[in-house]
């Protein structure tokens, strides 16, 4: 089992830390806005004097708000539809467990979300990586070549839209073209969704909104994002096909319940509705600008603006990807400060690929991810001058 | 996958309760001791802006006051032996998928706890069930009969001390042969040792303190019993088997932390260590033998007074303990008041077990408890009034 990219650095950053260099993290989507009042305030007036186990599919209150919030996206959901999880983790977990026994096949589009593979090697599921290219924005391959990969063990694939770390958000006719896949071959869409809000161009459509895809469409959906709420592991997974949703509701079973505390707070949360979303978005967009600005001017490295999420994968003029990473927390500092990426190796499955690529995580304000992006530039001229040994 | 029979019976309860008939729960291990101030205290004085992802072992504080827990319990740990889990229940998961690949097999005495099940489902892990007997008291057979059961694909056996769903303590001489076992066949001891403190003579040992056992020893916790926190959700997995933890703690970054206001609470309650034990332990004393008192008194109930934990796994007079479950539901009430047991075959993983078996759990005040099974040798004696059709 590898240790996650987005964490493998950190003893590193620590050891920086200790010698007193400051460290911007791009490495982690930990947005710094802060958790909306309602939350704590929900949680503060809680009045039981038992926290005691709750219901396994999740509390009430919780599953109605969010009943609420998807009504408000147009889709209309039942209240059976929805089962609360410990975070998007454990929807994940979840579901690609409950479409796939050990052995059996998972189509995933990559670079993908590491953690997809902590989950595929805990439970004996195979990934199947499907290259995406940083040329064509990361979006989808033709449906031929998505279909080239499925197998009879094939039982799902998983796509991220918007997209982490590729920051890519699906066209329309990319996901008819899954959808069609979907149907043909009878196998699930795993639909990461936790940026859904994350959009600074146009609207993402959910795999829920999916006409025909009833019976195969599963969302895996956090607050963590949404809410800058990612210490609270909240997250839900959401289907219409009853009987994978009742495998849901016994995997929630075995594990008893999700925390109660959590979820009274989350409903309060959800229960706002759009509120705070317009202004995170606008703060997000000008990040977004920020850090790619700042990249467009490091000579050699490649990328394009990304539409969704608050990633963006950008192609490097080192050797090492992960050794240039590691040199900056190591060997570099410049003002006593420094920055942490995310190697892009650790979002491939296939050995090889990813070695010049980062993911950079827009989640500081637009001048901290601008002098973060100026230490990146700093840091290549000096790593590449250092390796070049002439 | 089965559905959990401690919560099956839900759904007919709580029509039940629709009918204006009050149900007394003898079926959930849910206390109904208040959760100490110390944990309100804690969370609602967080002053965080942002609730933040946290580290994956787990927040410095809580691991600090485990450590120190288990100091006062004269198990000295190292601060990386112990991974923070979500709930004891994320401490199985991890710690059955770490040592056993989907196909292989873990021993498990029966009854047991039924959710191992539910995990040994989830990642295609084959539970082996030993089995134990009412009439030695459910304690561990010889060792002769447990080595018996191991195979080439045999990676560990899981011992529940005190046990749920029996309240069996195991003894020193049980630990000692578990040992040998585990030596000579090279697995993995996983011990839930969850009821830790509901010991009502003597005392209890962990694994921890076996000498020899060091690196096959795994100890799934929870702080839901303990501290009657279980809708918290805290647990951890304690070892001091280097190769295990990095397992874990990789487990522990693939769904990044558990959540940072429960592990805020939980620090300062465990900080408290065992002021609050005495008194819980002597209240659940009294439960305990209101219940084994009561259950004595009726004809053909047959079960021994369980030391440990607060379970007792009685033989009952009837032809089908599922259908007599459901029945005292659907059917059934006296004074419009009736009992939920959780039925004994879900504990089993040997069809046909059980059958007769029920678990009741006495986490009622004492008369309630007394009053909860004066419902059930009511409900025996018409029930098999009603079946015996003569």
């Amino acid at each position: 089992m590898p240790a996650s990219p987005i964490r493998k650095l950190v003893p590193l950053g620590d050891d920086a830390k200790k010698r007193g260099t400051h460290v911007y993290h791009l490495n982690i989507g930990q947005p710094d806005i802060e958790t909306p009042p309602e939350f704590y305030d929900a949680v503060r007036s809680y009045q039981e004097k038992v926290i005691a186990y709750g219901n396994s599919q999740g509390i009430r209150l919780f599953i109605e708000s969010m009943q609420q919030y998807y009504d408000s996206l147009s889709i209309p959901l039942g209240y059976n539809d929805i089962v609360i999880t410990t975070g998007g983790s454990e929807a994940i977990m979840f579901a690609m467990m409950a479409v796939a026994q050990p052995g059996d096949e998972i189509l995933v589009f990559e670079p993908f979300y590491t953690n997809y593979n902590g989950f595929a090697i805990m439970s004996g599921i195979t990934l199947v990586p499907v290259a995406t290219q940083a040329e064509d924005g990361f979006h989808l391959p033709p449906a031929e070549e998505i279909a080239r990969h499925i197998t009879p063990r094939t039982r799902a694939m998983i796509i991220c839209n918007p997209n982490n770390p590729t920051g890519t958000v699906l066209r329309d006719d990319e996901l008819d073209a899954v959808r069609d896949i979907a149907l043909r071959h009878d196998i699930f869409v795993l639909s990461d969704e936790v940026y859904r809000e994350f959009v600074y161009e146009g609207r993402t459509k959910s795999v829920l909104e999916i006409d025909g895809l009833e019976q195969h469409a599963v969302v895996m959906d956090s607050l963590s994002k949404r809410y800058s709420l990612c210490g609270g592991r909240m997250g839900a997974v959401i289907s219409r096909n009853r009987s994978f949703m009742d495998v849901m509701l016994r995997f929630g079973q075995a594990r008893l319940c999700a925390a109660t505390l959590e979820q009274i707070g989350s409903a309060a949360l959800v229960a706002e509705g759009a509120k705070y979303f317009d202004g995170m978005i606008s703060e997000y967009r000008q990040r977004r600008d920020a850090t790619f600005d700042a990249l467009q001017n490091i000579p050699g490295i490649l990328c394009r603006k990304p539409s969704g999420a608050f990633y963006i994968m950008a192609q490097f003029p080192v050797d090492d990807i992960e050794r240039f990473a590691s040199w900056m927390l190591t060997d570099f500092s410049d003002g006593n400060e420094t920055t942490m990426l995310a190697p892009g190796p650790g979002f491939y499955a296939t050995p090889g690929r990813g070695m010049n690529e980062a993911r950079l995580a827009y989640v500081l304000n637009a001048p901290e991810c601008r002098r973060a992006v100026e230490l990146v530039a700093r840091g290549i001229e000096e790593y590449n001058s250092v390796n070049r040994k002439d």
